[in-house]
């Protein structure tokens, strides 16, 4: 407690009004998008504007010893970023600038804090754009999309961020800056650092700075092909057949029955058939309507009822069911979101096997799936209080249920988390995907980067 | 002397007829396409046929304290393979298999001895490629092609090894075989390792396996576009102006006077205009010929003489212009071929660096550059005696010329090294890149990795 009270007091005389110890910021800060919260709450917040106040956080946060949980927009899904009990929350959300954009050179310089669609507006203006869309890019901001290795709609056909990054500037737990990558296409110089920072969840350093690699926004039209099939599986083995014809759709995305049904009731649509699941997909560039229309063939030939749209709005308004996902999922109940990622060709055994979770726990997982890339989001639905802090737990039941879908899914060759991270909803796995002298390997990784074990601790690793 | 007689003898009963300790084998081991040859020679040469020769070789290295040069092909030019007094010289080139091909998956399975190119041939009848195209894909490894982070022709449209590899198998220094990445798109499940040991030059493990990415081959025509410039500059001008025109080509080829008229020696071509320069660009995709009257556009408006091409061997024909380099570079005495790489729109000014070395240092530097992205290799050439052993040193002075390019390149924001690595031969520039903070990072990852230093000693970092 007098400890607390003495980096509070550090902190105070270092950075002044950029230090806001009142509970709401600090309550606020127990939490991310995830439900899960941190036990008990941070000693305070740092809203850095600068990298200097970062260096000058990690100064002190070195000194005493003190935990520091770096947090964007708090939109994380696996906890990444929660601040709990003797934490520092240092938020970098302030600190938004773009502080380059070279079209001739395919690349733009930003803070960690810019959103990501904020950033994409600006680009829009070059003709330009930074290819990462996780379905969060509204809220979501650059930094948190490097922390977790964010990836979206597009990654099959435009890549995931670690396809889209140059260079990151990060500040080591002992306050050091250091600029890891570079800004040239090709670059070989040392180990690949930028890399290994990307997905690595605030347990390297705090990302202060980004060398984004940038793309043209892609000129034609863009065409959206709707198809229903009478079930999960038959739209699943469609969207194997679609990669499999060699098509490269920019988004495929697959929404089994339930999903479906809560989304039309969400946006008061006329409920679908029973049973329907929906493939959406849009292809673009120059050859898309060719495209769409020989991916229309595949998905009649494979059983599906298909609709082609050539108008843009339309095929945003089809995209709008995807992307009504989340909410549609409060109304059912509270949502632990999953994160699973299969090779393409395993998506309709993955479904299948989601199928046999529901049924062996008595859970209903609706499930939603980027299905160009074989990354899939089941929504383990459940149904309990709130504690006193207003948090709900997931109860141990759907935690069983999650685990036997993660081993299923490392028996089909796929991973625990396709793009959202480990934070500490999926730290207790860790080990079964990497392997124990893998997962120790790492573990001494860390430790080269901040040899007090202050950053972020507890989260991704298990302590 | 008699320790390395007793590990020979270690070797010998692990590992029988696969151990090679003769005089020619050893003398092999000592060089690479640099030039550049280790002192002294290895104990013996590996040549590895399976995980678990490389695993014995490498519990055998750790319990001895004995160095292990990895080897694929030989064909690196930056020394990182070369085996010199008191190492074992350990060749994967024999561990060439793939394992696995997968469409609908889009990945292939392979052992890391296989030649680019014959993988490619035997991609090639399932539709698929795997874009890493080093200007050595005939004769360089993938395992080579992954310890280097190589790159090539087409890197500004389809990639670098970085982006076409979803996973490794090493072996560590104590023979642990761990399998880093997966085989989904996407995955962030704890630290990216994969990315960390693409380029790290055997100073983590031995790469015995890789999980590649792969790619539909390009369905449609391929045009190419030939443009002479009066010099350089010109050239670099309008390569940069293609780029900043929004177009993209998948080659972009620049070869300066000097690399021009020793190619058309070798080839018995007329002579090219004194002082001409060349871009030779290639487009492709279902837009390729729009493209290809674009770019000629916009080159014919930097002054170029354009010409455009739609046949494939005219194409062809065109290219191999650019792939003679390196036996035109022969002709003309002894290259140190450098590797330099900076922001596409710096192409003019680092050409103007270029000229100003060759006039401060009285060389010639005879110079081709990926001009798509930036990444440009001067050759130096020289003339000096062998050594007793067939060695030709690079001379001081050289190295003196060198080390004002390098600073160069790194003032307009470039780096050391795009595509060939550090090896021995840049090792000591490489902490001016990096900052010295960083270059001690960087030196105590390897350490965790391999605490004893045996995993190709002095190699990137300098002892």
């Amino acid at each position: 407690m007098s400890a607390g009270r003495d980096v509070l007091a550090l902190l105070r005389a270092a950075l002044g009004d950029r230090v806001d110890s009142t509970p709401q910021a600090r309550h606020a800060a127990r939490a991310d998008k995830s439900g899960h919260a941190a036990s008990g709450i941070p000693l305070a917040v740092v809203n850095a504007t600068s990298v200097s106040d970062v260096q000058e956080t990690l100064r002190i946060a070195s000194a005493t010893g003190t935990p520091v949980v770096t947090r964007g927009a708090g939109t994380g899904l696996a906890g990444g970023a929660i601040a709990g009990s003797g934490e520092i929350s240092l938020s970098v959300r302030g600190m938004d600038r773009i502080l380059e954009v070279r079209p001739d050179d395919l690349l733009a310089v930003v803070e960690p804090g810019i959103l990501n669609a904020d950033l994409n507006e600006a680009l829009a203006e070059h003709g330009l754009w930074w290819a990462p869309d996780p379905a969060s890019r509204a809220i979501s901001t650059v930094g948190g999309n490097i922390a977790t290795g964010a990836g979206g709609l597009l990654c099959a056909k435009y890549g995931v961020v670690r396809d889209a990054v140059l260079g990151v500037d990060i500040v080591l737990a002992d306050g050091r800056l250091l600029h890891l990558g570079h800004r040239t296409v090709k670059g070989v110089t040392g180990l690949d650092l930028t890399s290994l920072v990307i997905g690595s969840e605030g347990t390297l350093g705090v990302v202060v700075g980004a060398t984004l690699k940038l793309r043209r926004l892609v000129p034609g039209e863009v065409c959206t092909v709707a198809a229903t099939f009478p079930g999960v599986r038959a739209a699943a083995e469609a969207s194997a057949a679609v990669t499999a014809s060699g098509a490269q759709p920019a988004i495929m995305e697959l929404m089994d029955a339930a999903s479906l049904a809560a989304v039309h009731a969400l946006l008061s649509l006329a409920p679908p058939t029973p049973g329907a699941s929906q493939l959406t997909i849009q292809t673009d560039g120059p050859a898309a309507a060719a495209e769409a229309d020989a991916i229309a063939a595949v998905l009649r030939a494979s059983g599906g009822t298909v609709a082609v749209s050539h108008d843009r709005a339309e095929g945003e308004r089809l995209l709008t069911i995807r992307r009504s996902m989340h909410p549609a999922m409060e109304t059912l109940g509270t949502a632990l979101i999953e994160d699973v990622s299969v090779p393409r060709s395993a998506l309709p055994a993955m479904f299948d096997e989601i199928a046999r979770v529901e049924r062996e726990h008595g859970l209903v997982i609706p499930t939603v799936a980027h299905a160009g890339d074989g990354n899939l989001h089941p929504n383990f639905i459940f149904h309990a209080e709130p504690d006193e802090a207003g948090i709900v737990e997931v109860p141990e039941s759907i935690w069983d249920a999650a685990d036997d879908l993660f081993r299923a899914a490392l028996r089909l060759g796929g991973t625990l988390t396709g793009e959202h991270g480990v934070g500490v909803l999926k730290r207790r796995w860790l080990a079964d995907e990497l392997g124990a002298d893998q997962w120790e390997l790492q573990r001494q990784i860390t430790r080269v980067f901040d040899p007090q074990g202050i950053l972020n601790p507890g989260k991704v690793f298990e302590v």
